[in-house]
């Protein structure tokens, strides 16, 4: 896997302008939550076509941690970006109540989508384009929320190992602080993403880009990775696949 | 254009049982509105594989008429699914309320996703696929929400016009009431498809067929239809062109 460097800054900052020129879209619209992914887009889409062109929306739930609320709006302000707090409580009690939802997954899928569906008020109601934050790890493992979280018009960053995400994150100053905290989905109290899929991202990311390439799996193999971590990966991947394919159609 | 006709039923009821033989899923969700199109989708999901297979949930707000309940219950009932009502008028102003909503169309698009949601919720409870309810007409004009009624696991009448809609419901035994009523997404009071768009399905669907087979415009204008309205249509055809394709990427 190739280390993210300057080149691949620059080449999505163009990408980012380029789409604003060719589409007419005002500027982007992008769900900022503490975490590193869309701090990342939020900071490369404020380089390409300018903070005052970037609505960040931050979406807590009343768990959410006040550090949280803090370092949203302080990446924000060093920006320039436009920001915005939607405690989506009310509405995720509703739905929740409404389906009679108990489990976790079903909980974290209805707040996924309800946060799509205020990003998406928000583009249409300013002529943006919803950037959605999804890496290139998140994708292939289908762990993300389908016409939740996975639901934009451009994905900026889905050609990204988390690690290579990491890496990119250093180049554009991302806080440290949000660089080095652990990943976390933030849909239960405790939930990291290294937890819900058992494997640290470095270790992950060296799998998938064996898969992709077509390696063969023995030569990955290594004391923090075993044979059966590379199967388990495999087989995800392959039952995820659908997540990110267009609707079957007769 | 070819009229839809019992091999086209039988593709349809053919396609679908092998979707829940090859994804393992159990059954189907349906939204069931009290339109043709979802009407249309249950009917054929029942065949194929069982009504006993298939949930329908109806999604009213409370200014649904007492007639859409009534005959989206007697459908039900007639096909054997299973079925519930799930009013969604309290996360919609909880939604419309935090965004600061006003205009129509953000509501409408609120309350699609919303559908959506509570669709997806029950298909995963149930390990069933969520069954898409958009035409062919629709699907070119763009005359759907986006991660809306839009989203959906697959899409078993996308490939038929709304005119071949209505000659298969004729076929399949839906009730002449709901091949009889003016289409309407149902967003407003009043509200018709053939309104929103300003023209009549049939004459839209001529056009769209001749678009779509590379037809010269100038040999479908008629008494109804003119050079003007082709135009018209074209465009929009383009404009829309993005809603149905996967997100912009580097």
């Amino acid at each position: 896997m190739e280390r993210a460097d300057f080149g691949v800054r620059d080449r999505t900052i163009a990408f980012l302008r380029d789409l604003k020129e060719r589409t007419g879209c005002r500027g982007f619209t992008v769900g900022l939550s503490g975490g590193i992914d869309s701090a990342v887009v939020t900071k490369l889409a404020a380089d390409a076509v300018g903070g005052e062109n970037v609505s960040n929306i931050f979406m807590p739930v009343d768990s959410t941690s006040r550090a949280d609320y803090e370092c949203t709006e302080r990446m924000s302000r060093m920006w320039g970006t436009s920001f915005k707090t939607i405690n989506i409580q009310g509405p995720l009690d509703d739905i929740v109540s409404l389906t009679g939802s108990t489990e976790r997954i079903d909980i974290g899928n209805i707040a996924a989508r309800i946060r799509m569906n205020i990003l998406f008020n928000d583009a249409r109601r300013k002529g943006n384009l919803v950037l959605g934050t999804s890496n290139r790890s998140e994708l292939m493992m289908g762990y993300f929320t389908k016409f939740g979280d996975g639901a934009c018009d451009a994905m900026p960053i889905c050609g990204l190992y988390k690690t290579q995400v990491r890496q990119l994150a250093s180049l554009i100053d991302v806080p440290e602080d949000i660089i080095s905290k652990p990943p976390s989905a933030g849909l239960w109290e405790g939930q990291t993403d290294e937890g819900d899929m058992d494997i640290t991202y470095e270790n992950l990311d060296i799998i998938l880009d064996a898969l992709d390439c077509g390696k063969d799996p023995k030569d990955v193999v290594c004391e923090s990775i075993s044979l059966e971590d590379i199967q388990r990966i495999s087989a995800r991947v392959s039952a995820m696949s659908h997540k990110v394919s267009p609707p079957y159609r007769p």
